[in-house]
């Protein structure tokens, strides 16, 4: 398997937005990129530059949001990793015939027209793993 | 303040190296660049790279080190994201003078020569950051 690209993002499950992004962006010193919201997920998100990466603030918007249940269950905290590959599809496809227990087996439209795919914490004991594939730009076609 | 460089290293607890290691090299084939054992902290790292910044897998080599208290607490999982900048004892007197709760006021000594400290998990909302400064190689000198 090739080695993913970098870290496309941290996501973060917070309780409010305004209320952490003080402390990311003053005392931090990152810079907000913008503020996004997700219907499908029902979060409200917070895009931090950090070198080639992103910190992602993700902030519940219902209590059906799957951050509003990870936040009752483990408090606020970060909530998943994703990294940056080339081919989303074909590794899902490769973990699951290798066992690797999924989320998601085929990839699913993410924010920035991102082709997405979240393996099961218990495949990276607890750690949630998520797999994000973006549209080259022309001019990154090497 | 000026932006953190990047993403150092996402510190993840786990249990066991030996058990975990091939899910990160072969399933989401990352390359382990090595381990060692910190004496200080009690624990053995697997540093795994990717893009411009590293995994560190910490296992604890006793039950006094912070990791297997955490991991007691908590369970396995994201233990700390660190930040690369190139100024840790300004910004952690910065931090201090701004009311920012800290784990260490002034900076101490890393693995690879690096100058850490870590912010109190309370300043961000339970998340726990390390700012590192690595010594700069004469052809960075910019």
């Amino acid at each position: 398997m090739k080695a993913p690209n970098k870290i496309a993002h941290i996501g973060i499950a917070v309780k409010s937005l305004e209320q952490v992004l003080p402390f990311y962006t003053e005392q931090l010193g990152l810079t907000l990129l913008g503020t996004e919201e997700v219907e499908s997920e029902q979060v409200k998100v917070a895009f931090l530059e950090i070198g080639e990466s992103r910190i992602e603030l993700l902030e519940p918007l219902s209590e059906s949001s799957p951050i509003a249940k990870y936040i009752e269950k483990r408090g606020e905290g970060i909530h998943h990793i994703a990294l940056d590959v080339d081919d989303v599809a074909a590794r899902l496809t490769a973990l699951k015939d290798n066992g690797v227990p999924l989320i998601h087996e085929k990839p699913k439209d993410g924010a920035h027209h991102a082709q997405i795919g979240f393996l099961h914490p218990k495949a990276a004991n607890g750690v949630l793993f998520e797999l994000c594939q973006y549209p080259k730009s022309p001019d990154q076609d090497e």
